[in-house]
């Protein structure tokens, strides 16, 4: 972005500022849809600050201009902002929250009763009730109801249009009236007629279709209006087959242009305040104003879509393993490009990889699996001290040569017809030091001790977190980020309600769940370590349940200090690399390829069995 | 209780609600100052009922009584009031919940619009509120002003009129000022002038004084007004000695007598709506509505002496280590007299000990101990099935002889002086089955793991908890209380903020605050396990804490499966018995306790370590 595209669009915003009597403005980094991968016509802070992180809060005033982050992209935030009116402010978590941006305005506008303005349509109903009372408080007044974006962005991208296409039952496992007549239940439940569904990832749920709008997830944009009688889906009609047509039909789904909801009649309408864009609650409680035969009552709940579709089906969690296999091939062939460097006393034979080479080559590999579609996220391939950035993508300027010696961190998954993936391997390429030793195999015991973990229903991932920290923390380190999250079935690779995090996630782990378990050490200017994989949330005995790997793909055993683990331990790990075995080697056709795999899921010894080989 | 008197009062009761136009009245089993040991002049919900329990809610009807308990005095409720009016009602925990009292009133009378009695002085603000919106949303009205006790209860104990004396300043650690000063600073930040101030702990730590107005907690009844430039204690003024006035002069202390604070100009009070009783809110919020004079404003806020009090300081860990010298002392003096049945190979010689004299023997050699003042619990001295009952308490009925085969569980703990201590050792007093060292070698090595936690600061006992179930859970065994709490210094033996449970609880562990390590297995109508140290919050390196044991009493070795215990279980475990035995050891002048302890201390041995020492 050059410098003074960014000084012209802030100068432009600025007037448009001062005709609509607003002191300043403010640009989060969400769309009306509140997901992850943001559509480029939404991508409007990144248009008005050139920054291109996936979080940051932009904030304009006639004087002066902010960008708010996390330390994920304080450096990236600082080198894509200089010589623009921006200035960087840094953010604890990865959203400014509206306490801070109001004591922000307050330092930079000084006098009370300014109007601050923001769109109604990118932040959620609580986001915007907060910012309000926040506001409120310091004197301002917000007007959420003007957007500068539509008048002033020129080459502005439009909507995408790409075609939806349907999930088949046979991957599903539920039908679309299954889940119509679930939610409905749960809508009686709450004396609600109407349920708002603005969440991407739960329309697609919900009425068993994907499609091709944002990166990385199957998704569509869209609203629903799930209704007692009938569905009503706002989309851009464009986007519809006739097989979707039908399907949509057969399910009691009408369908209406893309834009805001209508309601027709009175209602209770309910709604997640976390998760729905205030515009499109707050249109609707204006037309009852206008309109005096509408009489709307709001039901204020956490979505009952994200608890159902967090809790997979038989379809589901056999499409999950069928998407692993593949994966766990692909991981497997791309492992082994690394692997004459496992061999000792032989010369190292790295290929001649940068970083960004890795993703295009694992990218390559996945590619040519059955099934798949997509990634299911930008692949972190980070080499030595790149490591240490936990979100780290690499660049052109940035792309590191693999070398010899060392680590890399490759975190990576893809979107498969029948399943999502999501893995993170650390592969020694050579030499290490102790500390790498060390680092690798607290991050390991970590890994191991919560994925062996056995807990009673009821239990929170919050409740099991510390038992992948536990080891770390007897050496006094730590990660600054959340153990795990649910994985969607060919959806969103984040999913909830349940995490495993240190903060109080309440969301039970129920059984049908997937999770990842992702502990990591991060040594700024060093190195670091993440081990991932996906599990699957199974019952133990009545009462009980416990996790049961999903990934399968070799964890590198040479960094590991042996000594460091306890028996059980290595006897999970065995057992883990046993399966692994059992499950890909079918699957290998490359003698190479089946040959490393056998080695690398060979059973790690103890000091003392080693010793007692050696002696025998 | 004979019958027949409950039967009367509940009559007179009815009676008293007709003419006072209630058709329910609800009886809780708190106190004004929600305290753990309520004085006998608060026990109205055991004079109308005959329940003896800590934890019940008494509710009668005109026509109905019933009586809400949770799990532990399901059985005792039973029987207690089996021929009285009451139907015992099972709670799932310890306290019934507004919504449930407010459904079963729905049941119990019906008809719509009855009012429904309640006295505010003995509930919380918070909890009258959510008794009043149950009550609203059940179509009836709460009266929460009128109160039958005074009137009908004709032989109630009077007010405790005990002597308070000061708590020296070598052994508070901080002076009065010092505390006022900190509780000021924190009003002045929530804009407050005032601080109501209604738990007797609080006011006892606030003021450098104690009482002995309750069981096993050295408090006195009164109510404290902390105000910018004074305190006022409402106290019965026969409770002072002139050391105590003078005390509380020189602190700028004022003292009116025991009962409603009165404001007596206009300013903003802060309370703890979750501890302080509605009665003195109410009424200093009628006050204003009748003084033109005095315009109050309230701020709603968790007690901002809860978090000061839980951090001890230097003086009060100092008085913790010399309490549990004393304690360790009585402890092992007790042990020992069980202990002819860990030589194997001898006869038993078990003491001719019943239950109820396992408790009168060991307050017994506590009381011997200087500085002694009382236990600061009712001891649970449980033996065999019994000690599967959590909270088990041997009455005359139930008092087990101890016999030489299975274990006894003692839980007990006494105020010192300069400290308070709580403890729990289970005993093997002759052939254990499987189960019972297995249980045994569970619980061990989750009370080891806990123990051994090194954790950042700013965690809580929530994100720790798992750590003491973790190895049970993987044998599918749980218990059902918390995992700890924290112990007051010469107050109450459980103290907040901070805890270890599964249940979310925000306050973090913080340097200086003691914290009890209680796992324990209860298998019904078999056995029950439970180790219990206290522990103190220490600095472990800059930014990171770990526990440190201030319990000093040997551990049971006899029943641990050495082969289930970890290396660096059993190294903790050694080295935590070296320190028990070198810091009770010179405190031993009899020869018997000496050698019992030096042998009770010895190093526990892995299995290949003893065989090495077999062979040699």
């Amino acid at each position: 972005m050059v410098q003074s595209t960014i000084l012209q669009r802030v100068e432009q915003l600025r007037q448009w500022m001062r005709r609509n009597g607003l002191s300043a403005y403010i640009f989060p980094s969400t769309d009306p849809h509140m997901g992850e991968y943001v559509a480029a016509h939404w991508k409007s802070r990144q248009w008005i600050s050139g920054f291109t992180g996936s979080a940051g809060t932009a904030v304009v005033t006639l004087a002066r201009a902010a960008l708010w982050t996390d330390s994920r992209y304080w450096l990236a935030a600082e080198q894509q902002l200089a010589g623009t009116p921006f200035e960087v402010v840094r953010c604890g978590s990865n959203v400014a929250g509206a306490a801070e941006l109001a004591a922000w305005l307050a330092g930079a506008l000084g006098e009370q009763g300014q109007a601050v303005g923001a769109s109604a349509w990118v932040s959620t109903m609580a986001g915007i009730q907060r910012l309000d009372r926040e506001l409120t408080s310091r004197g301002f007044v917000l007007n959420a109801d003007l957007d500068p974006v539509a008048e002033l962005w020129a080459q502005r991208p439009p909507l995408p249009a790409t075609p939806v296409w349907v999930q088949p039952l046979a991957l599903a496992g539920r039908t679309v009236a299954e889940k119509l007549a679930d939610i409905r239940a749960e809508l009686r439940r709450n004396r609600a007629d109407a349920l708002i569904v603005s969440l991407l990832d739960e329309i697609a749920w919900t009425l068993n279709l994907r499609g091709a709008d944002t990166d990385c997830t199957p998704l569509f944009v869209a609203y629903l209006l799930v209704l007692p009688e009938k569905a009503i889906l706002y989309i851009d009609p464009r986007k519809l087959t006739p097989e979707v047509r039908t399907h949509l039909r057969e399910n009691g789904v009408e369908v209406r242009p893309y834009g805001p909801i209508v309601a027709e009649r009175s209602m209770t309408i309910q709604y997640d305040p976390e998760q729905t864009n205030a515009g499109i609650v707050r249109t609707l409680a204006k037309e009852q104003m206008t309109n005096a035969a509408v009489n709307l009552r709001f039901v204020r709940k956490a979505s009952p879509i994200t608890p159902m579709k967090a809790v997979k089906t038989e379809a589901e969690i056999a499409g999950f393993r069928r998407a692993m296999l593949r994966d766990g091939v692909a991981m497997v062939k791309f492992l082994r490009t690394l692997s004459p460097l496992r061999r000792e006393g032989e010369a190292p034979a790295l290929p001649d990889m940068t970083e960004m080479g890795v993703d295009a080559e694992l990218k390559a590999l996945r590619a040519g699996q059955e099934g798949f579609r997509s990634l299911s996220f930008a692949t972190i391939a980070a080499y030595g001290a790149h490591a240490a950035i936990v979100h780290y993508e690499a660049t052109p300027e940035t792309d590191a040569p693999l070398q010899p010696r060392g680590m890399v961190l490759i975190d990576s998954g893809a979107q498969y017809d029948c399943g999502t993936t999501d893995i993170t391997r650390t592969i020694a390429l050579g030499p290490l030091t102790d500390e790498e030793r060390r680092d690798y195999t607290l991050v390991l015991k970590g890994f191991l001790r919560l994925s062996m973990a056995v807990f009673p229903e009821g239990t929170t991932g919050t409740q099991l977190d510390v038992l992948a920290r536990y080891a770390m923390w007897q050496d006094h380190k730590n990660y600054g980020h959340g153990t795990g999250h649910g994985v969607g079935s060919y959806l969103c690779v984040h999913e909830g309600p349940h995490q495993f995090r240190m903060n109080w996630v309440p969301a039970p782990l129920r059984a049908g769940m997937t999770v990842t378990v992702e502990p990591g050490i991060y040594i700024a200017g060093s190195h670091g370590v993440r081990t991932e994989n996906t599990m699957l949330i199974s019952e133990a005995a009545a009462g009980w349940l416990c996790l049961e790997p999903l990934t399968l793909c070799p964890i590198d055993t040479t960094p590991i200090v042996v000594e460091m683990l306890l028996p059980d331990e290595v006897q999970y790990l065995n057992n883990y690399h046993a399966r692994v075995r059992e499950a890909l080697l079918p699957l290998l056709d490359d003698e190479e390829d089946r040959t490393w795999l056998i080695e690398a899921t060979s059973p790690l010894k103890l000091k003392n069995e080693k010793i007692k080989e050696l002696k025998n």
